[in-house]
């Protein structure tokens, strides 16, 4: 049998999101800032499909950039609120422990730059407090930075009263959305969030494309400098069939969103039932407030990778943590950030199931996970 | 008849490479970054790919990072090098005045940084004297840019003999080579290239992805800081369909180059002689000295956009310059800087033709052009 069971890592493109990439390679492949015919047409396209990325969020077509990547999308954010702190004398950034590394490292780089930088703590079960948020804002604080949902271990952060206490307090917040785009419902209005960052791949769109929201009020600074496309906010010619592809991978997200999502928390809670007979294993991660596909569990006593590899040899695709740091030996800093000891650390595995995921495949997984960890176990006792 | 003639602003992407991304999207969707057998093919397919872009400019694969246009390339490759002019005090770069705006802008932000800049003049031919570049090179030169072929009047510059005379006086040398890879004959060792930029979509391969060539001594910086992807030069889950497609794309260009070039520059040339019979007109840049796919020419009293708008009626798309600023009304910056005069700035017309131009197309842009110039002088008399 195989499982694909790392979607949190990158999804599988959908029919008719590759259908219409495809079909702009095709048709569309007019450089959308030219003024003859084909030019134009691409640039209509281009802008219809604006309209349906901002749709899918509550937001303005005028406030969507289109950017290669969520990662690029973050670092643009970030940029930006940055520079409008500067220039208000305003030096102090809030996030959490637990944010990607496209977050982390960015605020590292701040940090050389004289900024001051506060990481929430996220607490055993990966959720940051909001008391706690709003104690740490400052009069100098100029933005507010915490992830939708965590890529590892999928827990969903109260964004909406986040964004709440951002704006009573006058600071912009933004929200790496990468894992929650087209997997959660959300509403910028309703959420009162400033600027959003999302990535095609990441649920059912082609790679190679992301978007950044960035509300009406918000400066955004060029990551990317050169040409005046996406009114001069990002330069490069637009991927017009990446852009095409994940417009229509969002709109397929969003209209079976509660479908899915019911189907996919059943067999999540299912699964993590299964595991959590295994001895000496633990959940990660809130068991109600996370992603419907995510499941998170540490084994005590048990190294990840020899997991993964067993897995993968029994046809089921895993991760440990995130895969931009799968190269990395070090223990996940997420589940570090939740306190776990580095013994349950590094014996974390993260399954992230699809929409499409099988009740025998649920077993399946249950069933291989644990005869690995009892061979790994006993391997290690000899 | 319908005439695409614009392929230095996008080129239509070839079966072969439509068909890479295709088969990239259906077959080989693991994240190269994970552990286990999807992401480990996938992982195999982007270094394969690599070693391929890298062959068709001799360089090694380790040299290479893939991005997501040529403009991500210009900015990271002029950050890269400026951050290493700083380390060594050294605050002086020199590039010429028809650059592209990816690296004009840049150019401009680091002068805010305190560097200063020396764009060396291009003369009517279009083209960049070594001797100019020599006599420019200062002790606190940290770099040189400068494009291997101008993207409006398409002059070709004497690359191999910059790059030595950078070697010489051991300064950093950039290309921005958008319009010439896959295009002319590129060898990044034989032409002493230290850092070279590239786009997909340019030589009939994808949009949305790039590359950036940068020897072994050139210490990168991040334009985008998250993962480890890119040997931690270049966060973001790797667009593999897009670096397929782009790689199939290249091997075609490489592989067709003498043939192809032969056939457009007995048609350029055509083209060329035809419109020059126009009275008040005059070929912008070397006659010679040219991309194979050029022609840009002004005409006298005349308004580009005019121009443009009635070619697209006869089924002609073509440009009065870089699509990258056709947004906006100034005229071009390059027909400016080769000493044209304001009146015959703003009458410029870019022709960029393919492989597949026939003779046909080519009278039939000839004479489409000499009826629309003696249509808009005729009503501008009046």
């Amino acid at each position: 049998m195989q499982v694909y069971a790392d979607n949190a890592a990158t999804t599988k493109i959908s029919k008719a999101a590759m259908d219409a990439v495809t079909e702009c390679m095709k048709n569309y492949y007019g450089n959308p800032s030219s003024l003859y015919t084909a030019g134009q047409t691409a640039k209509q396209k281009l802008e219809e499909t604006r309209e349906e990325i901002a749709a899918a969020i509550n937001a303005n077509p005028r406030e969507i950039i289109f950017t290669s990547s969520g990662s690029e999308s973050n670092n643009q954010a970030l940029v930006s609120a940055a520079v409008s702190g500067i220039n208000k004398g305003k030096r102090h950034i809030i996030s959490s422990a637990f944010e990607h590394h496209s977050i982390l490292h960015m605020l590292s780089k701040l940090e050389k730059y004289g900024f001051e930088i506060t990481l929430l703590p996220v607490h055993e079960n990966g959720i940051v407090r909001t008391n706690e948020l709003e104690a740490a804002i400052r009069q100098d604080t100029c933005l507010v930075t915490i992830m939708s949902a965590n890529n590892e271990i999928g827990t969903i952060q109260p964004i909406k009263e986040i964004g709440a206490i951002c704006r009573k307090r006058g600071v912009t917040f933004h929200t790496d959305a990468v894992q929650a785009v087209g997997h959660i419902p959300l509403n910028v209005k309703e959420q009162n969030i400033d600027m959003l960052s999302a990535s095609g791949h990441k649920f059912h769109g082609p790679k190679g494309v992301g978007f950044l929201y960035a509300n009406k009020g918000i400066p955004l600074q060029n990551l990317i400098e050169g040409g005046a496309q996406e009114r001069g906010k990002r330069a490069g010619t637009e991927n017009l069939p990446g852009i095409m592809g994940m417009a229509v991978a969002l709109k397929e997200a969003v209209a079976d969103m509660d479908k899915n999502n019911a189907h996919m928390r059943y067999i999540r809670d299912y699964i993590s039932k299964g595991l959590s007979e295994i001895p000496h294993s633990i959940l990660n991660g809130d068991a109600e407030k996370r992603l419907p596909g995510n499941i998170n569990f540490s084994f005590e006593g048990i190294d990840s990778e020899s997991v993964l590899i067993l897995l993968d040899r029994m046809g089921i695709s895993a991760s440990s943590g995130s895969a931009c740091t799968s190269g990395a030996l070090d223990v996940s800093h997420v589940i570090s950030a939740i306190g776990r000891s580095h013994n349950l650390a590094r014996g974390s595995l993260r399954l992230s199931i699809g929409e499409d995921i099988t009740k025998e495949e649920a077993d399946y997984i249950i069933s291989s996970v644990k005869e690995i960890v009892i061979h790994l176990r006993s391997v290690s006792l000899i």
